[in-house]
């Protein structure tokens, strides 16, 4: 039997049908409508001869017994925002249902191929995303605050996940799960602008992009707006849209594809007889170059040096989070481009802004690469995330025609 | 008797041990501590044979009669803000009792002198400034308005009003006290930094700024800040940043003492991952000449569609408030600047940011002038208000002498 992407289509649509609502999908993890979209993937991976089993993190797995006890995993999340999107995860889980049939009926393959779907990628119900994978990967490193975290109802986080049989300090235990991991693939939709702007279905996935998140916080002198004269003046909110404006020149000079966004300016006093005495500024900044990254942050930092200056007003620097440029595979990211090509004619190797669970992976040493598929307009975690369904075939073609070579490398 | 500048530096000491504590002055009209400060004025004024009167606003009068009904008027106001400095307002009326005092001692004055300490022209309370001032210069068109306005305890104006004799809905009988007006003269703290600058203790003020007032909306598209290249993007605080720094360039280019202030920039989403998508700006235009402030919002819009087009954003401009200029009195305002030369040796004209009384009294076609002393750091409405007590002094004086210069014109 051959791969029949079009049911990939319609798995995915009955999926929608069953956990979403005129909102969008409502597959938030640790809730019942998520256990819905479990029960969904189990019944879909019935009769591949795939083995079950959820670790001690909530990942599902389905293993496919291969020749060799090294295996490939193809993965992503059942788990969504709330009103999210009816493609972001599940389309990988479901592609990988497919790719899945398509080699157990082919027989028994020569390494052993599993498929996961990672528990609360998203973290939308505690705020902390990439749970599962960061178990399994053993990154894990924070239970004490995961231990602390509560829902917007109360419920703390251990409490809502013992429900759904998880014991939060045994869930690291997860790491046995990639002992024998020899390859990661992990097909995505973009939720961003670049292939619908190049009118290209597809396109390969160097790596995540490295963030730098930082709060710069411009201390000026409140003054009356009628009785200061403009000289007089120590205007903390000149500085913040002086480096509002000036990361564009940073993103251009370092180029690669880097990003700044000023995401958020907080004013205070925030009234319009005053001139504004703090301005709370959030910069966040991604590269895939680490170097590139570093340099970003210090240009930020010293322009903002320079305006305070010319200000004469203070800035202080403070780093919110951060996390270094993940690169995945080059032989896995050769691999994904010949299948794009093989199947739609052109590729494109672009970053991912976004972090995924397959970031999570490749950290944990395993080759790793990611495949995205268009995104209309370039919008997710809404119910408007869209994209063609002659696209979303292709990219079970590409996730298909991928794991067939990865098959061959790793036989 | 000569005038006894020390005494008025004294009454104030001692109006703020009554009515302040250690947070500052409590004087706020409509409150007990509001009425210990009008019966502390009573006092002082006890003794001149200036009659007492309470109009139909709440305004405190002072009538010391003179050979000629026509009236030299001396005011100022008692309340203050919650916190506040221990001279704003009351200054003027400690000062006004000293001049009165002077006078009175002298004998009949050719002209009627009047006293007034002005109801709640801060507005602490309610939020509505100039409420005794406005309601005798028959400006004060916002009856229904006012009718709805509550406290924070939510207690309607017309309420607390009643309980210190105000009815809200006979309050513009007050107009009647205007009627024989000649003259008006007001000597407050300057609240901002232009004295201080100059190194002179006080100058004489041309008149209050006209105030155009705007919320300038800038929409663009929330976007991923990892996803979305930055040619991609339609940063809506891109707009607000562009207009937040050429407000000076306005500024500068109309002159005259031209002020702009962009008060405070609202964003949402408002987060670190998502290109801003609105941004709401406060504008805050003040010119004492009234076409140059038309001029100065004229190029704020003409620049904020420019920046709009340029970001690929749109923005929406809305009048939050506007008054126009208030020109002061020729012949006063030289009479004034001549006072300040003979007290002081230097005087300085500049404008008022702030709107005072005097800008109602004004507005109803009296000849008004405000003379302003110099403020230690421009510091006004909080503890940290002062000026040095020698210019407390000097500015007795000069209110001494420009009500001698103005009696002798009215005479």
């Amino acid at each position: 039997m051959a791969l029949d992407p079009a049911r990939t289509v319609r798995d995915l649509e009955e999926l929608r049908a069953l956990t979403g609502d005129e909102n969008g999908a409502q597959r938030v993890a640790w809730t019942e409508t998520w256990e819905q979209a479990r029960d969904f993937l189990r019944s879909k991976v019935d009769g591949t001869g795939a083995e079950e089993e959820i670790d001690e993190a909530g990942n599902q797995w389905f293993t496919l017994r291969g020749d060799s006890g090294r295996a490939l995993i193809i993965g992503g999340h059942m788990d969504s925002v709330p009103n999210g999107g009816w493609l972001d995860g599940c389309l990988n889980v479901m592609a990988g249902v497919e790719v899945l049939r398509r080699i157990a009926e082919e027989g028994r393959p020569p390494v052993t191929v599993r498929l996961v779907s990672w528990a609360d990628e998203e973290g939308a119900r505690f705020g902390r995303s990439l749970f599962g994978s960061s178990a399994a990967a053993g990154s894990m490193k924070d239970q004490d605050e995961l231990r602390s975290l509560r829902d917007r109802d109360g419920i703390a986080l251990p409490e809502a996940l013992k429900e759904h049989g998880v014991e939060l300090d045994g869930a690291l235990a997860a790491r046995s799960q990639l002992e024998d991991a020899a390859a990661y693939l992990e097909l995505h939709i973009e939720q961003g602008p670049v292939l619908e702007s190049m009118d290209i279905p597809l396109g390969v996935v160097l790596g995540t992009f490295g963030v730098e998140r930082s709060r710069f916080t411009w201390r000026g002198q409140a003054a009356h707006a009628g009785s200061t004269p403009m000289d007089k003046r120590r205007d903390a909110l000149a500085g913040a849209a002086k480096l509002a404006l000036y990361i564009r020149e940073i993103a251009a000079e370092v180029g690669g594809g880097a990003v700044c966004t000023s995401g958020g300016v907080v004013t205070k006093p925030g009234i319009v007889t005053s001139v504004v005495e703090t301005a709370e500024q959030l910069l966040d900044q991604r590269h895939l170059n680490a170097d590139s990254l570093a340099r970003m942050l210090a240009m930020a930092r010293e322009a903002a040096d320079r305006f305070a200056a010319e200000e004469n007003i203070e800035v202080e620097w403070e780093r919110i989070w951060s996390i270094e440029p993940i690169l995945f595979d080059e032989t896995l990211i050769g691999f994904a481009d010949e299948a794009i090509r093989e199947v739609s004619g052109t590729s494109h190797k672009l970053p991912s802004g976004p972090l995924h669970d397959a970031a999570e992976v490749s950290r944990a040493g395993i080759p790793t690469v990611m495949v995205f598929v268009q995104s209309l307009r370039g919008l997710s975690h809404t119910k408007l995330e869209d994209t063609k369904p002659e696209h979303l075939e292709l990219s079970v073609q590409v996730l298909d025609k991928l794991a067939t070579r990865t098959l061959a490398w790793l036989s």
